[in-house]
């Protein structure tokens, strides 16, 4: 395939969470496969049989396949899982299928096996289904996964971004940006002043326990493109303005001063453990205890509140008293973080 | 990845219909992935929620990605769709995750998502979730897809290796081989005197038709491996013999004379379009009749006999008139097939 300029191609940031990605399923994808279910674009698809189902999917390649806090398997289910956590459904089964490249070290894929069964134990589902493909020495990068889940949508669950109303508030489950971090440091073989660990790992507990406390408007899971990529969407969607709080976001030490060395910005660096949930006002103090009560969400915040102005604008309160527009990333900061 | 002696690696053949694949997940996957339902190897896993539902998912790394008759587009929603089917359950939703290789022309994945919706049309089922991953070009080879398919199983539907009985029928419902030969002469460029073209094709009606017209001990979907690869499986799993009529397996004109030039066996050639299917003795020619009064199934045959003895043997008697054992592949005679 010659980069020839007359051919429209497939780009790396098309891979993104951002705009390119959104603009080639908008434009390539959804008018063609035409599905009222798909075009909600929501992390699951709620689908019915007897009962009301979630349905979802997602493919990993991230580069390299273990990482300080995690590896390619963990993040495969916790990922799945915590796609059809937020969506309001209680994960239950989890497919399986590998694309493994031909000189693949059999103990990499049985460490990888090995995490991806701890996960789904972790986060009490099932792995019921699975595949295995193997392509050619350089036709792969090691070991590519892609995990469906399937879970059950409890009576009286509707998360939607058209619940959302002025004075909502916005919370955050815990420290943004450090699975990117984590990543990236694997990747470059950068040593920071603090070790920086991924945050991969599941959140239907957590997805539970916020149901239970708050009146939730709709959850989301703030992976590429970050909890600024989500909030972008959200706003857009349900046609509302959300200004954050720059001094409440939650960053640890470690992805505050990589981030810093890097020119990175945590609130678009991709997570894989957390969740961003719009709740009603009256019920926020209580979903942020039910959360802090937790092991998992010990750190969790309110960042910001929904707001009738500049509907479609997520705005930041910045540290120096400033107010700037948090604009939808165009690409991935880092691309094949997950 | 060096391929250095003392580190063993996965390989080739781990990828195929065979033994080695089948030694791979038995040693590798199943054991630590520790699931009863995952262990049954089926086509789909049946799940229960308030009904019983089917859950399967498949990787396709076709090569090329266009061949005659079909494209990695088609042969994704077929594939899963027919482990649906063959498992007895009517297939319902598919999931659609695409990892991208950067540099794809835009034309080729336009092409590709208009062949997923085709053949979902055909099939009857919606495609309601998705994902894109983009790889750095030489990461991949130019598109790898992952469906995963949710269908509901009807009640008293239960296929099984078990059911299997001496005198039941092996029926196939059409020509065997010719997907492998499409893709085979596609990617080498090979002419042969009548062209071949892919089989590729759902299924699910040919399923319930036999459903509804015999008594079905259990049906597979003979993909890589071919028909003798899950044959193999299944005279193990029951712990019968089962002896085929070589004179009674329907092959095209075309794949019988590529696969002389090309030294190939259609019984262990992959089939996309196909079912093999075991049925009761007194049903035979009643499921016979109803995959040859369907438009899918003209070339349906009944090609082989249940037996007592010889169990966990596959036999042929050959057109010459011997008889010789027909063993499970070691690995895929064709890689990338599906």
């Amino acid at each position: 395939m010659n980069a020839k300029n007359d051919v429209e191609r497939i780009l790396m940031s098309h891979g993104g969470g951002g705009k390119l990605a959104r603009e080639l399923i908008e434009r390539e994808l959804l008018p063609v496969l035409a599905d009222e279910t798909l075009a909600q674009l929501g992390d699951s698809a709620h689908v019915t049989g007897a009962e009301r189902l979630a349905f979802t999917t997602d493919s990993y390649v991230v580069q390299p396949i273990f990482f300080p806090g995690g590896d390619i398997g963990r993040l495969a289910v916790c990922g799945t899982v915590n796609d059809l956590a937020v969506s309001g459904a209680r994960p239950l089964y989890v497919s399986l299928s590998m694309i493994l490249e031909e000189g693949l070290p059999l103990s990499d894929l049985r460490r990888v096996v090995r995490s991806v069964k701890a996960a789904a134990d972790e986060a009490g589902v099932r792995v019921v289904c699975g595949d295995t493909k193997v392509v050619e020495h350089g036709s792969a990068d090691g070991i590519y996964l892609t995990t469906s889940g399937l879970g059950r949508v409890p009576d009286g669950v509707e998360l939607s971004p058209s619940h959302i109303r002025p004075g909502d508030a916005v919370l955050v489950s815990g420290t943004l940006g450090d699975h990117a971090i984590a990543v990236m440091s694997a990747r470059e073989g950068i040593a920071f002043q603090t070790e920086v660990t991924s945050d991969v790992q599941p959140v239907n507990d957590l997805a539970e326990a916020l149901l239970s406390a708050a009146e939730v408007r709709c959850m989301r899971d703030p992976t590429r493109g970050g909890a600024a990529g989500i909030l972008c969407e959200l706003v857009e969607a349900a046609g509302v303005g959300i200004e954050l709080d720059e001094k409440s976001i939650p960053v640890s030490r470690g992805v505050r001063s990589a981030c810093d060395v890097l020119g990175l910005d945590p609130l678009y660096a991709a997570n894989e453990g957390k969740i961003v949930a719009v709740v009603s006002s009256a019920t926020a103090e209580a979903g942020l205890e039910a959360w802090r009560s937790h092991p998992r969400g010990r750190a969790a915040a309110v960042i910001g509140r929904v707001g009738k102005d500049r509907p479609g604008r997520l705005t930041l309160r910045t540290l120096p008293g400033g107010r700037r527009i948090v604009d939808m990333p165009m690409g991935e900061q880092l691309p094949r973080i997950c």
